[in-house]
């Protein structure tokens, strides 16, 4: 085993999720993630850690939907006493009706201390034949497991897998090196540099982006970030932070307004989306576009109503990112780059008690403000075409 | 995706486990097992249940009880204050001490309503080289959860994996014939037949079995069953049967006496063992030896009081299985097979709120009867050299 690897599963366990002994973990291994899954099953082994093993297989999971289609199908030709092929009018009524009353994995949440989910897979697009319906139907079913999971201790990472590469446009063995360089850091010296940024943002009452770049749309958004609190995400749940890697700041916007462009492309239910325009007015999107994947980008937003308000301002600031790679856990990261995401608010960026943006989606859209950009809060210029104000090179 | 797949899962979800719309499902699924996971998921999602899906990896396990040896040992160093490798002398104070309050996987079981366990895997010693210290140890400490898995309606079957066949000492396609002839039957019939079987044992109140084989030593056993109930084990919890394949009636003996001389190898623990003579005294064995294993033998009968006193005595009736394959889950159920346990006995064959033999072990131990053998119950022969009372060609 490459010793990386291990090097993961330890950051995984010690820095990112803190596993004392004792604690009752949880693992989802996605297919072909096995070997980091062996890792980190030695580290809690090594921990005194209990450790309960999921199989977090997208085929597995594109076959109990398409069960669930095929049941609703064969229902329907039951009631109608016709036969199976009738039913291909009524596309609506064939969504199925998925169980809320999940007692397993509510069980198994509202029991562990920590959840670690290891992404990999053998096909980013192997749930690409599973109705946008019935995605939905299903992701509203399992709201109440989602919150449970989202109380743990919980860290998403994934393993360098060949499919992972491909989604990238990378052989394998760069692939691998591009992983652990994002993974494998100094994450307490990041930490201390990503501080600046939250204090800005927590002091701050108004953030405005602009880009103007002559090769796309110009951005000019504003939002306000009063009384929120920015997380500084450095890869830990001691830092309220739950990717690995991680490296961002972010907050929970509200009243948004104006004109935003997404340039950086990303897949959203194994659908290819590009060069997204989205308009604001009174914290609400209003109009759309994209060149390619509107489609996707109009079933998120008509998901609920809180999936046309925005739930994310992030600020990418991990430097060991340095491509793009249709991957959302690194792409949102990378230095030169802010994102938004439409949906649902993280609870750590809001005041004791009070609840943000609420919607069953929570996607993000990138920009690459390397060139030809600008934030500024509350009018004062942060970051000048990647630049931050702490550092060299830096101009007003 | 081979229809007989298919066919498996349907079989395991509708015959074994009477899954039903509503039902909350965990299914287990072993290391290469992946192709019968999906067609179980699509089978569930199919009949309305829902499913959470564990992932029953050895390589896991190992790492998971390797690691927490490592854990001692470095705790032991930090005690003495000494370099690791002086420990080496005290290897009884290195077993780990688990963990048995193991709150995750005890809220899955308590929570589900049926257990599928998929067996497979790539290699069946992937946990060679834990010590059986460990094993206990872990055994121990997973009791309650074992006793909250088998209050499910649980199921363990396998699918044919490339370790499995070379286990077997078969081709991939032979050995994947060989289990679908053994899974895919018409399990009504054989439950029939065995009901048959059934009658006989829960009437009598003492089995004697002799074999009198020229090339092997004699067995001449006698226990009784006065008051026990016999299962009916025709793969299907309906039938208080857990196992797909079965084709056995079994039931929990007690007072046994003589000698029994077991002449299928098999595998215990990633050990051979081949050629086991048990002596009883009182029911309890007084005596032992094995060709092969011995040691391993010694380990099982020495993991506590009740290890050493049956469990089961078993009548295999599949004769769908044509072949030994070092599998209990098929070796045990093969025609012209008698087989007993070691350890605990199952609840379906004590009288409601009685229990039977304890023990954290069930190892079954076989008997080829295929050739100058008798079984009696209540001295009158209801199997001679393999054949029934109710066959054609017996022989009284």
């Amino acid at each position: 085993m490459d010793e990386r690897v291990r090097e993961h599963a330890a950051m995984l366990v010690d820095w990112s999720a803190r596993v004392d002994a004792g604690d009752d973990v949880v693992v989802s291994v996605a297919e072909d993630a096995h070997d980091l899954g062996v890792a980190v099953a030695e580290a809690l082994g090594e921990r005194g850690a209990t450790v309960t093993t999921l199989y977090g297989s997208d085929e597995l999971s594109r076959a109990y939907l398409k069960g669930a289609e095929a049941g609703v199908d064969s229902g329907d030709s039951d009631d109608s006493g016709d036969s199976d092929d009738s039913g291909d009018a009524d596309d609506a009524d064939d969504t199925p009706i998925f169980d809320d009353d999940l007692a397993v994995d509510r069980a198994i949440f509202e029991a562990a201390d920590a959840y670690l989910r290891i992404g990999g897979g053998r096909n980013t697009t192997a749930t690409a034949d599973v109705s946008p319906e019935t995605r939905r139907a299903y992701a509203k079913a399992r709201k109440g497991v989602r919150e449970a999971r989202m109380d743990t201790d919980w860290v998403s990472t994934v393993h360098p897998t060949r499919s992972l590469a491909q989604q990238a446009g990378m052989a394998y063995e760069e692939y691998r090196d591009f992983v652990y360089d994002a993974v494998l850091r100094d994450w307490e010296a990041l930490a201390a540099e990503m501080s600046e940024m939250k204090a800005v943002l927590d002091a701050g009452e108004e953030v405005r982006l602009v880009t103007e770049r002559d090769d796309a749309p110009d951005t000019d958004v504003t939002m306000s970030i009063a009384g929120r609190t920015a997380v500084n995400s450095a890869a830990s749940v001691a830092y309220d932070s739950h990717n690995l890697p991680s490296g961002e700041v972010f907050t929970a916007p509200y009243d948004t307004a104006g004109e935003a462009f997404f340039d950086v492309p990303m897949t959203i239910d194994a659908t290819r989306v590009r060069d997204v325009r989205l308009v604001f007015e009174g914290g609400e999107v209003v109009d759309f576009a994209a060149e390619a994947g509107e489609d996707a980008l109009a079933d998120i937003l008509d998901t609920d109503a809180g999936a046309r308000r925005l739930g994310e301002l992030g600020i990418g600031m991990n430097r060991g990112i340095d491509r793009f790679t249709d991957s959302i856990l690194f792409d949102e990261k990378m230095g030169d780059t802010v994102h938004m995401a439409v949906g649902r608010a993280y609870d750590a960026c809001l005041p004791e008690g009070e609840s943000g943006n609420d919607s069953a989606v929570h996607v993000d859209m990138i920009s690459d403000v390397s060139e030809r950009s600008r934030m500024e809060v509350d009018g004062e210029v942060v970051q000048r075409d990647g630049t931050f104000r702490w550092e060299d090179g830096f101009e007003e």
